[in-house]
């Protein structure tokens, strides 16, 4: 026996099989509650309670969606299940499934994979209970892609839509507003280099200084499962936040042919009412409910729903960039 | 007015906003038979017939999986679609509908997304009456990639997994037998430049004398209808081939805890046999059947299941490698 073990080199993407990947990744996956058949065959099997279910799709990508610099494999599986979550609950839908595609790099360790696994499964067992990843793709690319379909089950309720808000409803949101913005504008900051490039070294003391806002940008944890008790309490109109609340509003503004009043005020505990209005992927809920609703926990009014069109504050209507367009917001030379 | 019209720049990607490309492509997805909501909320809604659906995903990215100078955007729409497609009707199922996730380079002409999705819907329409796009998300990358989502109706059929097949069953397959690889290799001897780089313009001149072949590695058109009518025929096993013929052959056999016996003689109208074992990427469908069972149409009888274990040809084992796998063929550096 040598004093000093040798160092291992750590085994890469480039090294191993699509199969000896599969087994490692495969066993860090829960079974889904509703899956009959699961990661193996051509495709998944899952069992359907009510008549309905939905599909939503959502992709992260190294460079525009995240950086390894900044995140930790567990915090983009995390991250990736949250975004799609996200979206089955605001329909209304118990998420009960997700696909899984990823384009590796080749230099890639495997134990990132494997970590990028137990965020997947961590964030189904704590948001998504009986949810799980159900099946797959693995390829190769030269830039990180991971591609997540989430599926839910509508069990019997009907799928709430942005269409359906009218004046005189109250909109609410279930979550934070403006934390994951403020998170990124300290990664940019402060988790870069010298010459801007995102970096390792400079994220972990900021990580150490800001857990929890770095967290909420990282890894966000907003209570989904009260998009099922939204629309068991009659939600009128709900979408997750994800590019901002004042872009997404006008969204349910546009679809409902109504206007958004938020009011200000609603967001005092927030330190920058700019971030909070306008900053993006929180994944919080925002939906509208009928005047006198009780809302379900956590939803809080943050303002009213109008006739007319558009997002306003306070009554005057928001101009400007209201959040987050990936098309020509995203700079490629930007860290 | 000018004589001569002025050169039109072409809209690139980076050039638009994500609401523009949309309003230009969800036009060209015909509406879902059972898509209740189809693009433009958080998730899309389907109803279901059946008590099970099954969803699978699968991934194109520029480089491993096609080459814009090989295939056009019609093209590789159609053949995304195809491979998803495939993976529904192998299980047995009705494929109702996609969800597509498009990662778009930033120098990439609008047109070539529009073109895109012509491909998708055209696949749909011809292989999958019914289905259609009902979703997707749309981001930027340095690495062109698509990953789409598949999902069908059982239609209270049984799911036709890979794991049944008996011993003295009929192994049947319907759909060509390497003619995909035929198309591949004739790309990258003469579909290239003098570097080996893929080239447009011998591309151009290699379609113009062999558009059956490189339609079958571009387009491929395999007759996926019959993985119902094999389901109501009582399939044992079945699967698409993807990866070559052997090779898929070989996750049946290991799935099932049998041997694949393959008959040469069933491809004497192939012209290499083996390409036509080895091959992947025509994307038939291998089943197997009950001894005496009637073979519905176009499936044809290929070799026989028996004890043990591994892919044979004409009794005696296959060796060395069976196909294609995507995390040790890929050379970044060919093409």
């Amino acid at each position: 026996m040598s004093e000093t073990p040798a160092a291992e080199t750590p085994r890469l993407v480039r090294d191993a099989s699509e199969s000896e990947i599969l087994d490692r990744i495969l066993p860090r996956y829960a079974a889904a509650a509703t899956a009959e058949v699961g990661p193996g065959d051509d495709a998944a099997v899952m069992r359907q309670q009510g008549e309905r279910y939905v599909v939503t799709t959502d992709m992260m990508i190294h460079g525009p969606d995240f950086r390894w610099a900044w995140h930790t494999p567990f915090e983009l599986g995390w991250k990736a299940a949250v975004t799609n979550l996200a979206d089955v609950y605001a329909m209304g839908a118990r998420p009960t499934g997700l696909v899984v595609a990823i384009a590796a790099t080749a230099d890639l360790p495997l134990t990132a994979l494997e970590e990028l696994a137990d965020g997947l499964s961590a964030a189904c067992a704590e948001l998504a209970p009986g949810c799980a990843v159900v099946g797959g793709d693995l390829s190769v690319s030269d830039t990180f892609t991971l591609a997540i379909t989430a599926f839910g089950d509508l069990e019997d309720r009907a799928a709430v839509l942005r269409s359906g808000a009218r004046p005189g409803d109250v909109i609410a949101l279930a979550g934070d507003a403006g934390r994951a913005a403020h998170g990124l504008d300290l990664l940019f900051a402060e988790g870069v280099d010298a010459q801007g490039t995102p970096d390792a070294a400079a994220t972990a003391a900021l990580r150490a200084r800001e857990p929890e806002l770095i967290a909420a940008q990282l890894a966000p944890r907003p209570p989904l499962p009260a998009g099922i008790d939204a629309a068991r309490a009659g939600a009128t109109a709900m979408m997750d936040v994800s590019d901002g609340l004042a872009l997404d509003a006008s969204r349910i503004a546009r679809a409902s042919g109504v206007s958004l009043n938020l009011f200000s005020g609603a967001f005092t505990a927030e330190p920058n009412l700019e971030r909070a209005i306008r900053g993006g992927e929180d994944h919080a809920l925002l939906a509208t409910f009928p005047a006198g609703a009780a809302l379900p926990a956590p939803f809080r009014a943050i303002g009213v729903v109008g006739e007319g069109s558009g997002v306003l504050c306070d009554g005057v209507p928001l101009d400007g960039k209201l959040g987050w367009d990936p098309y020509t917001a995203w700079d490629g030379q930007r860290g």
